[in-house]
């Protein structure tokens, strides 16, 4: 058994459920793990006489799109959500399903989550915060259980894995990350049809957006810190959409030397941050928080409406500030 | 069971084996299987009561040399053979050890690889040519016999692995190669720690040089064919080195609607030429022939010792003839 005490209340929820409607949502501006999770549950409920629907605010990514495969599917602005109960996958909070689907469904049934700071919202949680992703919760429960996992589900839970893991690089990735793409191999998930989807059909632009990101990267704080921009102008000039930047600031955060990476840019009418470390250490989750966002230890983010400018600057101060308390904390935890 | 047939002939070959002395031999210019190979098949070897010493004519690169660890390691210059036989690991020929262990070892004692091109040259052959890495067989063989597996060797093994499926994206990656990664795991390997010292040390250089290899992308043959190029002036005003420049060819072929990417770059006084495809189809190693190259049909080189702008006319025209002649043979197959 995987997850043999989560597993064991998601088996007695299942069988509550039969016979009902459940919409499973996902969060905004959905990644791989978000619709990978909300894919493999949806056809997991159905084939267990549940009728399930997946729904989300905002369209997948581009590259993410071709694994929702047949799975039943809406947008929140075309669902009508009578008769329905939720369940949240990928979710860390409850608003991250937008003021819409919030608005809609002000019970969340089940909350099914990888993140350190949910607060367990659900009615029922489901929330393994060292994993590595929503969809290794689901995985793991769903073998625990011997429920059926279609060559869909197998790839969309691996899509969830491998997006969330950055491809088996991120401390999360565990042993059982591995048993588990294993078996997933064998329902039916192939690695290197997700590789050719997720890495192999880059747009021209955004190689231009990239030239523009690796340009603009600069270091601070005995070059420990690295804080790279896109402005809206660099979008429009270049043709690339905003989806186009994910996974830029791993460049910055990849340099020798560098602990704390960063992407800030101009993003509808907002300034959005990106922040990244090298270890769990530098609790980005707490830094993020000074700026009204959140997100994991090595990974968090936030959106402010100042001008960009001014994002940076308070955002490199307080970066500062943090890199150095937690050097202090280490130090003492190390004495 | 992984490799059956292949394991029964390790374990004799070892017993035969016993207090005798062995050179693991690896291949110019070695990479990260070659390396990962040399060090497991070392240390399994020594704790069989075998005196096993890894030889290689080059040094591991930066990146890999921290994963040799305290393993029996020598430079081919420094290395006495008498009393030695060989185990070539990762060589799909005899001559890639190089000419000064070639002449040292004119017998190869045994020969463990996963090319498919290997002809077997060795007394004792092990090679799997549908495995993903020299790592894996060793891996299945390791664990079929129980031989002790330990962090380093795990490490090492899961290295050669992760670097020769391109972290788990070519289609060599199956289930198989996900359930050693579980086992290594459990043997103490840490794909994180393995992350961190591959990708994690950027040069801030290899950036700045990555910057001039974008901007250089030309896209010919209705965007089909995608060609970038370095100049020596490229790496000197980087301060970037040759080695900086390994896998940005991978841009060029990534692009939606390439089939064919490729870096011509200027190193040691002659003009370096990679090529890549997203498919075998194209046959690559063919193309790179022309130039007085090789390769695999995904991935292919040459030098040649003309101009750069020269090599790059040659190159395009070449590519267009092939990638059309190519065309036509997988229309023929298909009709
Ligand atoms: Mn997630
Ligand atoms: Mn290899």
């Amino acid at each position: 058994m995987y997850f043999p005490e989560l597993s064991e209340r998601f088996k007695q929820l299942l069988a509550e459920l039969r016979g009902r409607r459940v919409a499973v949502l996902g969060h905004l501006r959905p990644d791989g793990d978000c619709i990978g999770s909300q894919v493999a549950l949806t056809r997991v409920l159905c084939s267990q006489g549940i009728d399930a629907i997946a729904v989300n605010r905002d369209d997948p990514p581009r590259v993410i799109q071709p694994f929702v495969g047949d799975t039943p599917w809406a947008l929140a602005k075309d669902f009508t959500p009578e008769g329905y109960v939720t369940m949240n996958v990928d979710c860390a909070d409850p608003i991250r399903v937008g003021m819409l689907l919030e608005g809609m469904f002000p019970e969340t049934l089940a909350n099914i989550d990888h993140h350190v700071s949910n607060p367990s919202y659900g009615r029922h949680n489901f929330v393994a915060p060292a994993t590595s992703a929503t969809a290794e919760v689901l995985a793991g429960m769903f073998f625990d259980l011997g429920l059926p996992v279609d060559a869909v589900t197998a790839q969309a839970l691996y899509v969830g894995i491998a997006t969330d893991t950055g491809q088996f690089r991120f401390p999360t990735t565990t042993g059982q990350v591995f048993e588990l793409c294993a078996r997933l191999c064998a329902c039916g998930a192939s690695p290197a049809e997700v590789a050719r989807e997720l890495f192999e059909q880059e747009p021209l632009a955004k190689l231009k957006l990239l030239r523009r990101y690796l340009g603009s990267l600069r270091l601070y704080h005995s070059g420990r810190i690295c804080i790279g921009v896109l402005r809206e102008q660099d979008f429009q000039e270049t043709g690339a959409e905003h989806e186009d930047a994910e996974g830029f600031v791993d460049y910055a955060r990849d340099l020798d030397g560098v602990d704390i990476g960063m992407l800030v840019q101009e993003f509808e009418n907002q300034v959005k941050g990106s922040l990244r470390a090298k270890t769990r250490a530098y609790r980005l989750d707490q830094l993020a928080q000074e700026f009204g966002g959140g997100g994991h230890a090595p990974a968090a983010g936030f959106n402010q409406h100042r001008p960009l400018e001014e994002v940076c600057e308070l955002l490199l101060r307080a970066a500062e500030v943090h890199l150095e308390k937690m050097d202090r904390e280490r130090g003492t935890v190390g004495a």
